[in-house]
């Protein structure tokens, strides 16, 4: 294995910022939200829908998690007050989960009544396996109340599949992704193949469940196989959306939009950009050697 | 391809004995029948089921065949006398199969009338594809007038798809595994992923016709798609159970368990442990290479 690989494998654990920087423009719209906002209207003109998410994740202390909840509350209101076709991701660390779970319960139903004031929608998203349980128990206890919750399930991990049958009979909104946490064996495929079979597996339970699916990818094979479904199952389009990560495949995404699928662009922003972008580089091997190469030889 | 990857493909055919020896206590019991009945009873403590199968294959006279009928016998009694949730697998080619069709069927009648005496059942293994046609059939022509009795397909083979049309429509019991007998092309497939996609195939035949399917593989692939479709087709989790081979995968047993699936070991133990131990190490390339490095380092 080379120094580059190792680097990409073992997660870029050393990279300096300037050089994440540089890459980082094309996956983070920029440190504010005004900055964000610019870019949901330049998707907006490509006919894609956008979702915002605050970059900045586990908060260790509850001012922390009042400051976020606060960027939640006022970024639902920009949304609304530009009349954008944009709703709300966000992480339950980031509200306070590792803190004080009622702390971040409150802090979630307070964006929630924001979102309905605004006609909008929140999108709790998942972390690694150790907040699985925390964030699905809380998604179904609050989606009896908010219709307007949503979640993630992860394709990678084994209890996916038992985890649909316990979503809500009436109204369940999940973004299925295939996972891109390091977990343990024990709790998740490893195989690249497996994760694919197991992801369309879980999308057609949720489709054929009647589910609200965010079809979160940008795997040629899955889109392929998730046209597939849709199309067997006649699924109607309001039904289902595809989701795809600012930066990541924009050909794929115009290729969706012209054939008339609905596709929304996660749109994250702020001063923690730095492993978020880390993250991306991981997942893309072309530019993470790309970056590699460049903090080794300068160029 | 180097001297080591070319032993392992071809099937370590010169391994010293102690050198296998070494290795093979991962995989067999030991070489007694109180030996095999301990490792179940450790087995049990950890919530898996288990088979006992006696090594040593084809037999080339009736003494010998008769010598393993009796072990059958001793050990149907001896599971009984325990209070051990085991069956018994067994091949018909220890029974006699090869020296006198008659015959092999007497005994294994035999061994059938000793499990029902005991309420217990017997697999009939699976061999290489000279024996398949004679194997099913006989599977077919007892099954009709014993209930206690199960069979073998193999996902590898060309033929397998039809045979499941020629199951006993009612009470058919089998154990699908991907097979592990260097077949010719002509009837056996040979890429890896196309022996996946039959196995999946068969088994979701098997499993949409009400049989009762033993599915043994240590393959996570085919783990998350016989999951997939246990879920789909809503299986009750008495009509199935994983299967997997002693010393194999252990981990992964543990994680089926966990989940509240059924799961049998594969026990093996007798004095004929070589063959069987030479085709767990061609199965493994990790430690195959192990060994071939001792052989020739003498590390």
């Amino acid at each position: 294995m080379s120094l580059f690989d190792w680097l990409i494998v073992h997660g870029l654990p050393i990279v300096p910022k300037p050089i994440v920087r540089r890459v980082a423009s094309r996956y983070v719209a920029g440190e504010t939200l005004d900055a964000a906002l610019a870019t949901v209207e330049k998707l907006a003109a490509e006919g894609a829908m956008a979702t915002l998410d605050l970059l900045g994740e586990e908060v260790r202390d509850s001012g922390r998690a009042e400051t976020n909840t606060e960027a939640y509350e006022a970024m639902l209101a920009a949304i609304a007050q530009r009349g954008l076709t944009a709703n709300v991701s966000l992480k339950l660390s980031a509200l306070g989960l590792k803190v004080d779970e009622e702390l971040c319960r409150g802090n979630l139903e307070r964006i929630l009544a924001a979102a309905r004031q605004h006609g909008n929608f929140v999108r709790i998203d998942m972390e690694d396996a150790s907040s699985t349980e925390a964030t699905l128990h809380i998604y179904r206890d609050l989606q009896a109340r908010h219709s307007n919750v949503g979640v993630v399930l992860q394709a990678y991990l084994r209890r996916t599949l038992p985890d649909i049958d316990a979503l809500p009979r009436v109204g369940a909104n999940v973004r299925i992704c295939k996972g891109i946490y390091i977990e343990r064996r024990a709790v998740a495929y490893k195989a690249y193949e497996t994760v694919r079979l197991n992801y369309l597996r879980a999308l057609e339970k949720l489709l054929a469940r009647g589910v609200y699916v965010g079809i979160a990818t940008h795997d040629d094979h899955l889109i392929c196989g998730a046209l597939a479904l849709v199309d067997r199952l006649r699924v109607p389009r309001e039904r289902y959306e595809f989701q795809m990560l600012l930066g990541v495949e924009p050909e794929l995404r115009r290729v969706l939009l012209a054939a008339g699928h609905r596709l929304r662009v996660y749109v994250p922003y702020g001063r923690d950009w730095y492993p978020y972008s880390v993250r991306r580089l991981r997942e893309n091997p072309k530019i993470a050697r790309h970056v590699a190469r460049a903090m080794f030889t300068g160029s």
